[in-house]
């Protein structure tokens, strides 16, 4: 007889934005002419820039020929001319020299995030932020490092880390021993950024407890600060103990294309239960190689166009203008009496409920009385209730009309 | 301390086609003016077709717009244009319904076949045939679904079904209990298609042992014979028991492109360890959208194409086209008095080894003096041991030079 994965059961009814999609979905069924704007999930609106598009055709067009068709990429990892771009622009520029063999291009961060905790073993104690991007405890729950939720909703055998106004957003290490420990800054859904002392601190403490930290800097495109590290690699020792994620998606507009990819350090060892060292990123391979085929050619020569200097101007120009809506979300709201957290190297703002709203009952009544979907930040963790996400990846127009809307509520 | 996963240890060093490949790039290296001619990975070689290409030119001009561009496809499995094609073409037609929130789209059904395990059980026993396509087992020994690998290269646990010249590559149902069962049809490696009758009584032993059926067809498109089953769920019954995948890369030579889709049948039940059924439809729908997000609306507009009348008419010529080369190398080897299976409703062409010759020994005796490519038949279990597995995926030139490089041997 066929058995569940059991654990698949302890996770809540519905992953956060799909929840958030079925009440928007209801509220526009029974309020058609309403003109519902998001601020919510974090999904861009610009277009892919005019060098991404380019390559794309460019791309589409060899597939199209038998003499520059391409069939499989065999590469094991993405190919050589996106990895060349990648580790040249987004870590040698930096001082952070990475080697071909430890990119693994892929189709996201979510993906990469939710698949990397396969090939370590089940008897881990995983450590995140509270809130925390729900990914990275669902994706464990399902693999059964986790007990039941609870009240709370948090799962038994997660170690919880508060990210809260008091610490800046930015949690220190725990006093007791985990040993994966997911990190993310930029970070979501807070905005709050880590410096690099914040990070070596991490860094020490995997360091001495043998643990992995899982890095995810989807987000380090909109760092502004320039004493911000853009890698936690930037970090001396870091490679001994950190994958990082990285990704397209909010970089270059590649949510509906894409293209993100991990790092795993050849220095990163595991250990068997008897002690034994293995290094990661073989193991890594072998998972990727296995259950995953590569990312589409005419999706890599897209990434690879956002590396070129005319695609680096054009990314960079969608970026300012997202930031400039953070920074008007952010002004707005603070005249309006609202506290506000992130947004200043982050495309995310997290803003204080008023009155003492739970933050799904706030959500209702900014999609019921404003029409504007925000996300709750209770869906991120128990730390996040009495605080929403605002996004700053709406088109300039209508984040003015949600911030109207927001001063007439 | 961060445990590995210690079930990857389990697994052999390579997985089968990187090793090939290692080997020919060795090759290569000792004789770099060798003309190496590949008939072993299963890659296409002819373009996609115009239409296409068309579509992603299309769909790549609408990302390049504010108006039309596209974020996340939060659908949930893949944009509706292209699942109603799916429902239509590939199962309407053939007289099978299937809704529309029965479909994933997916990058691939390496990835599919590698990822639905998850959603079970790690206590559930798996049936395989021997021989097998690798990805199936390798996917359950890092799940923890197997004891150690023994001499043979079995997997303790795995319950391996022979599928022999006797059987006609076509195993019957084990006489003892196996919970998950993975069939392919039309066979990789064997090129053995499964006639209704015998796929009848894998569903009647599934439905009498409550097990779950992984159907993985991406090779139908290759089927001739009006009477052979594109779909399992062409048999009555098979919904309540069967799992099916599909694939765009050996159909519209997308394995660079990366499409696929899974079938989750709304009345697929699995059961709790205390017997309470359980739908599988929602849990695989929470894994897909929690660790996946989503197919490129390029590739996806690109997939739909391939249901357009002028669509289907390339893609057909193509698919003839290999057909062509696969009659080929059936007639060839067969007049060179090799004994070969499959070729038929296929692309792949199953070769016994001349002169009791294991797998790899013809395969490094072909490589070195016919500069052939082939795969070795014990890449894919014990019982492929004596064969070579050969492919029609190559172009028509180059499997006439092959061919005439098997004569010259």
């Amino acid at each position: 007889m066929i058995g569940i994965n059991e654990n698949f059961l302890k996770l809540r009814a519905g992953y956060l934005f799909p929840e958030i999609g079925r009440r928007v979905r209801t509220f526009k069924q029974e309020h058609p002419s309403a003109k519902v704007i998001s601020m919510g999930i974090g999904d861009v609106t610009q277009p892919l820039a005019p060098a991404v598009i380019e390559a794309m055709h460019r791309a589409v067009d060899e597939m199209g020929r038998q003499e520059t068709f391409r069939g499989y990429d065999d590469s094991g990892g993405g190919y050589e001319f996106l990895r060349q771009a990648i580790v040249e622009n987004d870590f040698g520029a930096r001082g952070v020299s990475i080697d071909l063999d430890e990119v693994f291009v892929s189709d996201g961060t979510k993906s990469d995030t939710g698949n990397m905790q396969e090939i370590f073993g089940i008897e881990n104690v995983i450590g995140v932020a509270d809130p925390v991007y729900p990914v990275y405890v669902d994706t464990n729950v399902m693999a059964g490092r986790t007990g039941q939720i609870g009240k709370e909703g948090q799962f038994a055998g997660i170690v919880y880390m508060p990210a809260t106004a008091e610490n800046g957003f930015v949690p220190e290490p725990p006093g007791r021993s985990v040993d994966m420990i997911y990190l993310c800054f930029p970070n979501n859904p807070t905005g709050a950024v880590a410096t690099k002392a914040a990070l070596a601190k991490w860094v020490e403490y995997a360091r001495v407890q043998k643990a992995v930290i899982f890095f995810d800097a989807a987000y380090e495109a909109y760092i502004k600060d320039p004493a911000i590290p853009h890698s936690i690699y930037e970090v001396p020792g870091a490679k001994e103990v950190a994958i990082e994620f990285r990704s397209c998606s909010k970089t270059a507009g590649f949510t509906g294309v894409r293209c993100a990819y991990a790092v795993v350090p050849k220095q990163l060892n595991a250990y068997t239960k008897d002690g034994r060292a293995v290094e990661v990123n073989p193991i890594w391979r072998r998972r990727h190689t296995t259950k995953f085929n590569g990312v589409s050619y005419v999706t890599q020569a897209g990434a690879a166009a956002t590396y070129s200097s005319q695609g680096k101007q054009q990314v960079q120009q969608t970026i300012d203008l997202y930031m400039a809506n953070a920074s008007l979300i952010r002004d707005t709201l603070t005249k309006l009496g609202y506290v506000v957290y992130g947004g200043i190297s982050a495309p995310y703002i997290w803003v204080r409920t008023p009155k003492g709203l739970g933050s799904w009952e706030f959500f209702d009544l900014l999609l019921h009385k404003a029409n504007v979907v925000c996300t709750p930040g209770a869906g991120f963790g128990p730390a996040g209730e009495g605080y929403v996400r605002l996004t700053a990846f709406g088109l300039p127009q209508s984040v003015r009309e949600a911030l109207d809307r927001f001063a007439r509520l």
